[in-house]
């Protein structure tokens, strides 16, 4: 199963339906959840165990990144070895949050949604975000 | 709309249904990219930027948990407010990591499943653990 | 060269003075500077390089805690090897922040004694923290 | 007292002697500890409890350089305010660093020292290094 597309845009992939397979947070959480029962590792999943097992993904996740300055949307340079080590380490961070949050107690698409609309209130349409961006890289602005 | 379960516990929540919103990744990839295209946010949503806000939003998740020594599944102790808050925080992670997919060209739910199907083999079921995990913790032993 | 202390209990140790080579911030970033230059590193530390690199290191620091629940100071239990691959990942956060730092043309030395003098006058002595702890994991009473 | 420098380039302040104040990590260290005792935070500070203030610390000096794109050496475009930020961010990843070492025992001063010189038998001068950086973003080549 590759995890890449042939057009490395992703805008333009979606419009191209590129990207559709229906994966579901539930879907996940659930198979995570019989993952970790079948192997008896229920016993490490503590929060902060899956807190800082995700802090080490994100880490790996950075090291892709760390050498290459900045790189432009759909990475049309990477090949295809460096496309498929980043889908695993995003892969790994996801599937830490998702277990993260089930063990917390916490039904993440639901706050996901919720985090939307929230956001699409504090973030109308029509403001100029320019100053924004800039003003949101500082503490003291929040 | 409330993101907490009347349940701490997440697996029985579960067994309960209590968290069974379908959310898609493909819907929050979707939305999210509305929502920057809505406000002229796809000039800052460049991969690097991305990933630095999102190394930014699990500063942020990490620093909800800093000073709590271990905490039982489910947060029983927690207020609402420090569940909410924590089920923001999930989030904020949740869409910068879904958005820095999209915007490198990476289907995250394919890479998922694809991820669930190789750790599957890579640790098969039947297997002692106990000493596994101890071992993963040690960078020598990967 | 050992980086251990006989005794895991790093109070005690400072108090038998088993902790005190002088190694000052200024010696590191001239050592780091000195070492980049030799191979040709600069081309390649800017400051968001370096910041994904220390974010990378950071993850790696947070590998070797994430499978182990909660551990009592100086690490009793710990064997050498663990201690050593700590004390080298300790390392690698701490000569990547220095190198930043300098990359930034910001003096760290007096930066952290400034933010000690900030700290003191923000937190005085004889207050009582054990609420204000729980409060400082929370964004909202920032 | 200022933590900044007239010239926004570390290399030449260097030469210049602008960034020579000598603070040592076993002054910020023991600083740290009367710190804490003084305030009764020993309590607070376990290794996973620290750490997590560290990956906090992160992320905040993270949301700095978000939005920013790439940016130059030394910062020549940041007002004074954004620099005295920069300044607290990067303090607070290093006391939180000195400090979580501290509590497990590590003498991180010895242990950077031991890592320069172990990288200086990894990467010897002379070799190309262009190569080894793009494969240093891959964990294969690792």
């Amino acid at each position: 199963m590759t995890i890449l597309m042939e057009n490395g845009d992703g805008a333009d992939a979606v419009a191209k339906g590129g990207m559709d397979v229906e994966v579901s947070l539930g879907d996940l959480r659930k198979q995570l959840d019989d993952f970790a029962k079948a192997r008896g590792w229920e016993q490490f999943h503590s929060p902060r165990n899956l807190l800082l097992a995700l802090v080490g993904e994100v880490g790996e996740l950075s090291e892709i990144f760390q050498w290459k300055g900045e790189v432009p949307r759909g990475l049309p340079d990477w090949n295809v070895s460096e496309k498929e080590h980043l889908g695993e380490e995003l892969s790994d961070v996801l599937l830490y949050l998702v277990r993260l949050s089930h063990m917390c107690g916490v039904d993440l698409g639901r706050a996901a949604l919720s985090k939307i609309e929230k956001n699409a209130i504090k973030y109308p349409v029509g403001r100029d975000y320019s100053r924004a961006a800039a003003a949101a890289s500082s503490k003291w602005s929040k």
